[in-house]
């Protein structure tokens, strides 16, 4: 067969801020590739269905000499992330033509992968988008679910803070939260946002640019449990608005990834009031929660009993843009790229 | 019986830094009380015979309207904190004459006491002088006990790094390290005390006034457990050398009490690393711990399988500059004073 395009989003260069679309990140359209005849060798050839852009992905942009938890991304390389594709040409026997794989995908039209290594087969469901399997009941519901089950305690009558409730996580935080018989405050950055997390059973919702959260978490507190997406002065007012004995959760720190970190000055409060700060990242907790949680949450979504919303993008073109908008909070719900349909 | 000087130490007032002798507490000898006749009024009369000292006595040198988990000092009335002393009167069945008793006492020769409240009985121990029921014994040492076994999650072959290891609680925190099989490194402020962190077990062990902090949790660590005494930069190394799943216990930050909080910026780490901080305050967890503690410490201390230092200061006169002397790390040990001998 005549190669085909096998575009990719390549990483530029790191960014002094934000990241910005064309030089933090290239889309590239030179590459071809042969779709019946490129050389396996023992692996599989993976066509990108959809992937997966969050916030974390912005500490990836940063100099390869810099330590983090996850490696960083390589200029002249292709950015990388969470997606489902579908195996089109097999040389392992594990991985037959036909299955649907999660897991780490480079953002390019095709891939070649060497080994199953950690990617996951998914069955189609009948009643959701593969764009789920990247949010809701992907990395982002389960950094949800996984976290509240390890770290929250909740008690029925108790009240959580959620951060950034309207996105991935947050949102499903709200709604497990409710299922536990908790009270709910959550946060997000738009009148749209505070709407759906009103539909979806915050107690209490509020557009954080125009509200003042210590005001809101003076009235409606004290917080038993903080779902902490954002890190900065707002952590600093969850902190002087806790309770005795609160468990707070540390899932994301957005307000310091593109500007530097605030520098948080009453963690006394921590033992004034006997908090336990509890960081999370979901991938140190898939051996104990993930069964359950494919066993309970798709249905869930699919039923409509669990609710969840995605800001769709189509086409690998569109990544440097959405990237910004995410960073920059002007998402309006959960992004995913549809690379391409089946 | 002729009335008997009745010597106090007063709260002057709110301190801008550093407390200052003769201005933030005031020693006073003007008062005198008949101890044959002074009515009781259904309570008892103590006389104090120790009374303890301790870093946290900073935070209650506030102007009243600041809010905080304990009570602030009030202008012109007596400090007051852990002490132990004799019932020479009483008129309270269930506060027997000759009694001895551990609690809050103002810092005063003589007490009139309303209610045994939350007042324990001590025995007397023939190896043990009343000092160390204020210290290894008494709420510096259940800190160390009861932070230890509810937070550190201790197992053996792990790192722990505990800072004033030299004071009461971090000494006891340190041989309870080294019983669960730790290697321990630990920092004080004097090479005096260093070598009394390596007399009592410490594998490691350094003064943070001429060695880095930093170079040393490097080359020793990464650390499982931190028990953090001073907050401030340590804390900041500390995050920066943590290893992945460890346990930060919160039981002091001595570096910002006076001269106020330093911003801590490195708390994504807490989310790298899959930290938890735990807030520490001895006194919500007496219920589940105080049983064991008094069954085993004060027998571990007298026959000396655990060590314990004190800097034992005479009279009421001297509590303004031993005060002060903790606030600025000048102490050797964990600081005492002797009210009277029985």
């Amino acid at each position: 067969m005549t190669p085909v395009t096998n575009a990719r989003v390549l990483f530029g260069s790191v960014p002094k801020d934000f990241p910005i679309p064309g030089e933090t990140t290239i889309y590239d359209a030179s590459q071809k590739i042969d779709l019946d005849n490129a050389p396996l060798n023992g692996g599989f050839l993976v066509k990108t269905l959809v992937l997966s852009l969050d916030p974390y992905m912005r500490g990836k942009m940063r100099s390869p000499e810099k330590k983090s938890y996850s490696p960083p991304f390589f200029p002249g390389e292709p950015l990388y992330g969470h997606g489902v594709g579908v195996v089109l040409r097999s040389e392992n026997p594990e991985v037959p033509v036909g299955k649907y794989v999660y897991g780490q995908f480079n953002h390019q039209q095709y891939s070649i992968v060497e080994a199953k290594g950690e990617f996951e087969f998914l069955d189609k469901h009948p009643k959701l988008p593969w764009t789920v399997f990247v949010g809701a009941a992907g990395m982002p519901g389960k950094t949800a679910f996984h976290g509240w089950k390890e770290f929250s305690k909740a008690k029925k009558g108790e009240v959580a803070f959620i951060t950034t409730g309207a996105g991935p996580v947050g949102s499903l935080v709200i709604q497990l939260a409710k299922r536990d018989g908790l009270k709910v405050i959550a946060s997000a950055g738009s009148d749209d946002k505070v709407k759906f997390m009103k539909d979806i059973g915050a107690d209490v919702a509020f557009n954080y640019k125009t509200t003042d959260t210590r005001e809101v978490l003076e009235r409606e507190g004290p917080i038993d449990v903080y779902w902490d997406n954002v890190g900065g002065e707002i952590l600093e007012a969850a902190l002087d608005h806790a309770n005795i004995n609160a468990r707070f959760i540390e899932c994301g720190m957005i307000s310091g990834y593109n500007t530097g970190h605030q520098g948080i000055k009453n963690l006394f409060q921590l033992i004034a009031k006997s908090i336990t700060l509890h960081g999370l990242l979901v991938f140190r907790l898939h051996h104990k929660y993930d069964e359950e949680f494919y066993r309970t949450i798709p249905a869930a979504l699919a039923s409509g009993e669990i609710k969840y919303t995605e800001e769709v993008h189509h086409g690998l073109d569109k990544i440097g843009d959405a990237i910004l908008r995410i960073q920059k909070g002007e998402n309006t719900a959960k992004v995913v790229v549809v690379v391409a349909e089946e």
